[in-house]
């Protein structure tokens, strides 16, 4: 049996125990609403993962790059909704995977692109409609005559399948109360049936509602009518996540393992062999009011957060730890060659630098490895 | 002969012509300074860039993982420095690459870590000793009795041999003029010279005196009697290196192709497949008052800039654009499906995301591709 201490760092950690909790707790949620759950594979981009997702919905996976797609259905995962606005020179690949065995769902926001990837398809490729219900991103602007000309279009065009409607909420991440999520939310819902009913009063039928955004599926008072709840950083949860109160620090099941490999008295900090590229320079704490620099500090063993502890900075290859107090640090307690873990701020920022995650449950034997794949 | 429009993307390319001009003109600088060049291989991660850049350099290759040094070994670069200091755990690992037949030196700042790796020794491990000189990172206190007692610890193992001293100015990054990176530069030098007086007077000898940061390479008025220089980004340069006057925008080797998915004239805003993970989050310029945002936008085929074009915001998978002037876009330039390079703000980052280079030279004809280890 190998052990935490066997690794070579920086090396990414998994607890398996506080990801099934989380997941659960996700399904439990959606249960509750009434609405099939599509969990985010962009989060994992594991199939061991991907394969303990589906087994608590009762829809496969959302993903964000081919590669993923490819990956998960390659794990017997077939039922893929590529949520992000497919680019026309991607439809041969689309194809590809349906032609595989994925019972695939691309997206669009744009007539243009739907015209391109209807000339380049080989099939029918079955697409929705992104409505952009508050700004954030993506998405025709929802109900209009825009949005109802790209439905049509898509329904008469006969190398396109038109499948429904999906938005993104992703302003719901700079609510500040659960009311103003849960007033967001609804929004959001209503545009989708608004979208729906707009389309059926042109003969044309809009099968999927997908809603999307992990704060407003958690705070919404109903989802009623939706026919899928997108959500994507619940397995993993962060230091963010626990930030905007989505999640407590005991929730993170992602971490960094990591080495002591450097101590300064006079500068009261500790040096760390993950950097930059180990824990990402994402610093999406920054604009909230529990800021985490680059990660807060646990112990290796426990995966015990170490009160007061955090990387301040980050260089390529070095993070700098030192305490948000400005206490001294208790160095004894750090010899070199000690390890740590970081919890991320961002989870998928951090997975993105690892090919694999080591798994483990409470303590520091590995009990499994997970392959996961990067790039696109 | 394939085009980068035959690529899926999002893409990481790289002009060499670019590159080949960028590293001339820093092995010019150090043949005007006398003192040879280490480049650092951290940026490139890429055996056919690492020889390109030692068949201007009298030394090998600065690394900053153990990986790199392994890579950079198969590809026959033998004379390696490890410049981060090293974990005990990774000493294993160390003697194999020797066995190998890499020339290689490892860096240490604290006694406990040369102890530890002396333990694990299988034969002896050449170190060097690094010295803080302005509190930016790591290194133990230049003159100190800490430095001393370190290097004659070395010195007098057996299982360790002492090579000599190294710095790395950080703080240079940050300096406002010309003047003030050459007096930190200068009192660099003097810290290196000074540490090997110390070590000469206990009757050790500093062979290696290892100077690093490129602005104090670029700017100091002498480098006399340092016996390497390390400089790391100069073969790529990235929007920061532009922003604090070290290069200029169409030195940048190094670009991202993406492809437009999206357009929003009401949010005046083009979206592309290129993201958080595809640019990475790094957001050095902010620091500057040449803030690029998540990068500048070219045009594909030529890499000329488009002026005034940025990505203002990236979420996992999308990059939004829009004017840095508040100006209407001309979204006839830019169709969906069109193709863009954004350039980064920070190379190292930026490139860590892919697994190849696609090596263009002024133009869209992909004429080799390079490929590049990530990891650790």
């Amino acid at each position: 049996m190998h052990t935490l201490s066997d690794l070579q760092t920086p090396a990414l950690v998994i607890d398996a125990g506080v990801m099934s909790a989380n997941i659960e707790r996700m399904a439990a949620r959606a249960d509750a609403l009434g609405v099939p759950l599509r969990p985010h594979g962009k989060t994992p981009k594991a199939p061991e993962i991907g394969r303990r997702l589906c087994a608590r919905s009762a829809r496969g996976l959302t993903v964000s790059t081919l590669l993923e797609a490819e990956t998960y259905l390659e794990a017997g995962i077939r039922d893929l909704f590529y949520a992000v606005p497919l680019a026309p020179a991607k439809t041969g690949r689309v194809c590809e995977l349906m032609q595989r065995g994925a019972n695939l769902t691309c997206l669009v926001d744009h007539i243009d692109a739907a015209r391109a990837i209807a000339e380049r398809a080989r099939q029918p490729v079955v697409l929705a409609v992104e409505i952009d219900v508050d700004g954030y991103r993506t998405g025709v602007p929802a109900g209009s005559s825009e949005m109802r000309e790209l439905a049509r279009y898509i329904a008469s065009e006969r190398r396109l399948i038109f499948e429904g409607f999906m938005s993104y909420g992703g302003a719901s991440y700079g609510c500040r109360s659960k009311e103003e999520v849960q007033r967001l939310a609804e929004r959001h819902r209503v545009a989708l049936l608004d979208a729906q009913a707009l389309l059926a009063a042109d003969g044309v039928e809009a099968r999927m509602l997908s809603f999307g955004s992990t704060p407003a599926v958690v705070h919404a008072r109903t989802m009623a009518s939706m026919t899928e709840l997108r959500c994507g950083i619940y397995a993993f949860q962060d230091l963010f996540q626990a930030a905007i109160g989505a999640c407590s620090i005991d929730d993170i099941a992602v971490s960094v393992l990591c080495c002591v490999i450097g101590a300064s008295q006079q500068h009261n900090r500790l040096i760390v062999d993950a950097g930059g590229l180990a824990l990402s320079k994402d610093r999406s704490t920054a604009t909230t009011d529990r800021d985490g620099g680059y990660g807060l500090v646990c112990d290796a063993e426990s995966g015990a957060l170490a009160p007061d502890l955090y990387v301040s900075n980050v260089s390529q290859e070095l993070g700098l730890i030192t305490t948000q107090s400005g206490a001294a640090i208790d160095f004894t307690r750090f010899p070199i060659g000690s390890r740590l873990r970081i919890l991320p701020n961002h989870a998928d920022m951090t997975a993105a630098a690892y090919d694999a995650y080591h798994v483990v449950e409470g303590d520091a034997r590995i009990v499994d490895v997970w392959r996961r794949v990067n790039g696109w």
